[in-house]
């Protein structure tokens, strides 16, 4: 995949063109107090795993329209302070994978919450374990991406972003956490939540988004050549008289016009061979985001971006960020 | 793609290795007595449409767990008399399509009943206006066919199939049918609904099956390099623990071990090249189908199969076979 | 495929840089009446067919050359008066079919005449019955875009638009047919045909162009990714001593300096992922049209266009653009 | 590409089911006759190249039908001896190529013919200059292999091999030519017509067909995923009543029925990773040599085959061939 | 891919063809005593990393020719105890990666040595750090499976297996290695050196190889569509007269001539669909393996095998390795 | 692949935004005189092969650091005049060839030096014979792009080009060479070598340059879909950090910054579909050549180029140069 997209010195000053729904605000206020209307006591379990260095719990909380979410709560062994808890998010098919997938961050000495995203966890190798109890209405195309694309009420991605920012109320309660300490993060479709998070919610500490989808989502279904932008796509393709419908919808979850509501500091990455989630639509994001903000530029990578490299970054940006909370 | 599979004269010989479950019979018994039992009467409007030659009826019916499922029912305009019904099920994504998609059958003066698959009619240009209200649990792929794989009680197919069956209920019962000549008919997806069909009810006049699908689905999944069989091997690839399970599902909606029961007189159609549907699975169900049977063999061709040719051989094959009912 | 043409305000200001050739008018005036001179009368014979609701003609007529080119004419059984005649040309490789392959204009009240493309029919399952018995000039491609391409008198296009617009001709005099209310019609290649046709002859009722082909042929071969634009350049690729030659060839039959003298009131449909006819293409067409013209949008479509949704779209247009005739 | 097709032990044994028309003899001695009846005189003329070391001769001779046929006759410069001429045809697509395209034969002291191969000449770089001007029958696919495939009179290939037997009677009374040692060779398409010749006639010195075409061609066809027997496969997809036709005319010119009447010796080459040409397929030829024949195995090549390895390896084959035929 | 090998049970009776070269344990013997020869100590140092619970040592070591290596030692942070120590050999192109790169192993309480690969690194986001400082021979395809393969001892494998065997010294002296319990792993290209290093030394507590490379590399070149095998087909493609040569020395790496020296007990992985290392290597290698062995079939998996899974798995099979071995 | 880079008139405006090292001419000047320093007299073998109007010379002359390189020189049988000698360099893994692989030129009466490719030669069929004895430092990708791109005295292109310098050094004093006419050439690789020996050599008579690699490499590396700049974005998409470095190390080979030294005639060739050698890397070399420079421009061909047509045009153009040195 060569550099399709915009010169970079355009794309540091693209701005989405989607517009805000009037009743944005509105819309996922209620749709949150909803949920947390329903809400019960997350169930929190240690599970015995071959590790001796990490405990894990396996965690099982109340989402949208109480349904039960699965997570994996993972400390350090033995430590009993309070520690900053990384709520993360997951990759598009992918689930909050076995218990001894644990990742980098417990390593060095966070608590993290692996969120599984309903219905999804076959894809990648990352298996998940939690139902979407909610069917849908006609003629939907496979994937998640127009499960209930008719209606914002019914759209599969409004029960998901309320999943996570739930799972943050539920981070702040766990035994061991700081809930000063919150933070979000997330690759691809799992950098787009956290982006959405960042824009519900003000009580986060900081906002890690890699290579993020769901950001100019028109953009994305026009330029994408690859990845579920082209899930929309085809739908459309079949469904020609949906085209406005599907995109009133879509502007309830596009994080374009959610993150100007956020206040945390946030690194993004974003990666300018990426056929998945072109580079416009992550600096699109990037663009409108309202805390303070930096980004990565990996000039040629496709959708992996960052990877391991980023990680090693991650590790020393957060580090600052909790230490200037300290401070 | 070449003619990859066996022989010809293997595939004659070729019988699925797949066994019965001990409880097929009452499953689908249990099953189908119960949508039964919550059935209500079908809601036939005639709408109105640019075609002179054709009536359309826009058909709605309580399907599986007393759902509503959506189907167009055609007849030559202005005939009054009582006229054989062709019900025809849907190729895998594909809907019911627009009122004006009307296909051959009526031209030459037979009633069809077009059946939505619930919750499918995204692709392929025919869209869809059914419903699947029943959500699915932990990790599923995307598509159908790994939709409450974990148990034959909440697999898709159960659902799917039991429409199927009640639209034949439907069928003969509709204005100007005439209930002693209803047959069932499809390509690929529709082909194997056909095929089950054919199994599960005994008062069908005949069947016409092309490529189908859902014949020895284990060796579709070892052989195919295309198509939904693809679904159920990429969710096997990550869920490596449910292979049984799944495998121990998919037997319930083998058209292998559902085709012995039927008798009704059946035209089969297999593509050599075909990638899709592999003709070792399309010759497992032609081998053990239970009445009469026969099968045009396609060489050349792959999963598109005989298409409009075939389409003319059906005529003929279906008019003498209903000649012969008569006669 | 994204949407890699030019933005949409471009597109509907975008213009050809296609010039007409200086004896264009001559060109075509002379081919048309040499043909028309050694013309016959057509052939039109009822066939017997399973079909009831349609009647089915076999047509041959006098194509250029003389040559007998065949078409399917059907109308809907029993009707005695003079109805509109719809004249359908074929996409590339596609033939007139089989006698039952109906579509739906009969069923709508139409008459149509299918009208094969000499050669062509082996492809898309779609069979044709003309021979096309000129022989051609050194180092062909394969296809039908390079046969003859040295020479505007021996170009293969030649002698297919004349037959297109020899069809109409036909039309005009077949039973039952009102030669007042002629209408062209097809898709890709077919639509490139009704539009030529469109510049070709001033009596035409209605035109209707799907994603056609053969609008600007200098930029669709710069921009196509698929189809038969890249056989032009696949031949020059060899041939690179003949771009001038081929260009001057191309530029008599390119919609774009045909169009503006068409009057009839006109239909076109373009999708902005299509890579086979490049958006630009047909908008270059469409702004180069003479007579009135709309274009219904498809943004996410590839060279499938509107399909079965702009069938429906079509009924309306074509009804109301009749009603104005006859009003 | 894998090494597909069968193990080596079972390619050296393995025989074509392709059975020999009973008029197999008569269809070839009257085709050949006939044209050699309308034969008139070769045009050969020497031409101005930038070629020192090499002749170059433009030559036309009377093939099929008395229709012209373009070849180069290329002979080492200012050589006044008779010497040995190498006629060579062509690969799918390609043509006689440009004038000082010259190859490695005149180079070690051989002359050469060059043949085009009728209409083909616009693949690969090679272009030709040799009209084929026979049209053809209804629907045919493009490229060369479906061109009049109704009947072997009307076959394409029935034209190109006759000119390839008449290309030998020039080659034996060109300038400087020594009629007892005439040789033909080519590679795939061009391997399959030296293998043809060299059944149609008993008068040549040497034959070298590497990865030949045309052999046992029902196999091809079911085996290749790749190349022009893709053609005749694609065309019977569409064309599903012409199967048997087809394959009637095709046995006209496949080579396993003609090869064994050949008497000279003959050197082969295979690559078994080949899916233009499988390997049963050149061993069918092998195998059903008339004369003396060795093959080149190469274990680890798709179609290019030995390419310039086989051409040193040619080189000494030929001089001990011609050697042992002197002595 | 579908499953495209032999049926199950002929795999598990499937023996490699090749046979060890007449010098085999000579050449080894000699190639390691050489290495040892002139071995250095290895250099170890502590690096600071963002990890708490991991302590990462950089390790520099002697390799083939006292070239230095790679590796990173990982700890349990504070454990002072004397831990069994995983060897772990990379994936083709992959590196040691970096610091922070863990793995599940140290948080289940081992200490790991994770060894470069000479040269690679530069894919699939594990960098590596370690020089080739050998040139090679004339020729040579790219990649690192055709350097030097004219001569077994100037052949990259050779050295890449002396540092791996190496590796194995490096591990019994590293600061709180309990030399008694040293196990190999690694997956594919590293599943195929773990293997080759337990038929190279006797003092090994486990194996534990996935989908591993270099058994019956023959068969591989033959069977693969995709990976490094092809890199060997490829050269030999160009190079004809070089395949009696480089299978000779392939046989000095196959993994089939030196497994059957193994001791250790080992554990197994095959994907049925892996078109990498087709399972007939797998097995082959399996079936040779002259210890105890068993093998988890992965049978809807390509190369990427048992993944996260298998790793419980593993986890699991090696506590009771060494639990029976402390037993 | 269509024609995806800039419009033709920006191309002929388009200039590289590399620049060049501030000790570039030092580099090389040092570079080159180091290599003259170790640099031994040539070996010149004349080798017996079948070809009767060629005489072969295998040579061996002192590369970079004294190494061994190996070539062919032929020259027209039994001329004893001095001859104007074309050195032409290799595409991108292609070698020597066979002696009898012997091109064009020397049938026109020049005398030819093509030169191995150190270490390449195992792609395309044209082998080679030269080692590349120097080893290489970690984590390289592959092919030849990455070997030592640490740094600029470890590239493996500055040895490449050395060596291709020296080639002329050897050329000027080869058997029956005219040291006045010594041209240089190549396609592709080859013709980025060419244009650096251009830069760094005042010697020569004339530059012919085909779809030349080398130049503007950062947008090479941004543009390019297939070939060996990939390699490089490969590489960084792994080592994120060594981007820098990276540019730094390619600013030194870059045939933009050379070629501006350029004196002799040159001509290029551009291909407008090629997507190895984007057409705006060509012209970015074009713009900035320091000589006499014209460009034939192919619109429809990929980095195919002109092939066999533009070698007749650069026989024309050559003989031309030549006359007006000798005018």
């Amino acid at each position: 995949m060569p550099q399709y997209d915009l010169p970079l010195p355009e794309l540091e000053r693209y701005r989405s063109g989607v517009e805000a729904p009037g009743d944005l605000r509105w819309f996922w206020d209620s749709t949150i107090s909803t949920a947390r209307s329903c809400m019960w006591m997350p169930k929190v379990e240690r599970i015995s795993t071959p590790l001796e260095l990490v405990d894990v719990y396996d965690v099982t909380f109340s989402g949208f329209g109480g349904d039960p979410v699965k997570a994996w709560y993972r400390r350090p062994a033995g430590r009993s302070d309070d520690l900053p808890v990384i709520v993360r998010y997951q990759g598009y098919t992918g689930g909050r994978g076995l218990p001894h997938q644990v990742g980098h961050w417990p390593l060095a000495g966070y608590a993290v919450l692996d969120v599984d995203s309903r219905g999804q966890g076959a894809g990648g190798g990352a298996v998940g374990d939690t139902a979407d109890p909610h069917g849908h209405g006609p003629s939907y195309l496979g994937g998640f991406m127009t499960r209930g694309l008719d209606d914002p009420q019914d759209y599969y991605f409004r029960r998901l972003l309320t999943d996570a920012v739930l799972a943050v109320d539920v981070a702040t309660i766990l035994p061991g956490a700081d809930a000063s300490r919150i933070c979000v993060t997330g690759v691809s479709q799992g950098g787009g939540i956290a982006l959405a998070v960042a824009g519900l919610r003000a009580d986060l500490a900081a906002v890690m988004s890699d290579v993020p989808f769901l950001g100019d989502v028109p953009r994305g279904m026009a330029m994408a050549s690859a990845g579920p932008y082209l899930e929309v796509a085809a739908f459309l393709a079949s469904h020609r008289t949906k085209v406005g419908r599907a995109l009133a919808t879509l502007a309830y979850v596009d994080t374009t016009v959610l993150v100007p509501w956020a206040t945390a500091p946030a690194l993004f990455s974003v990666a300018l061979m990426d056929n998945v989630c072109p580079p416009s639509t992550v600096f699109a994001a990037h663009n409108a985001y309202g805390g303070p903000a930096s980004i990565e530029v990996y000039p040629y990578n496709d959708h992996e971006g960052g990877q391991f490299h980023h990680e090693a970054v991650q590790l020393t940006w957060l580090a600052n960020v909790l230490d200037n909370l300290a401070g």
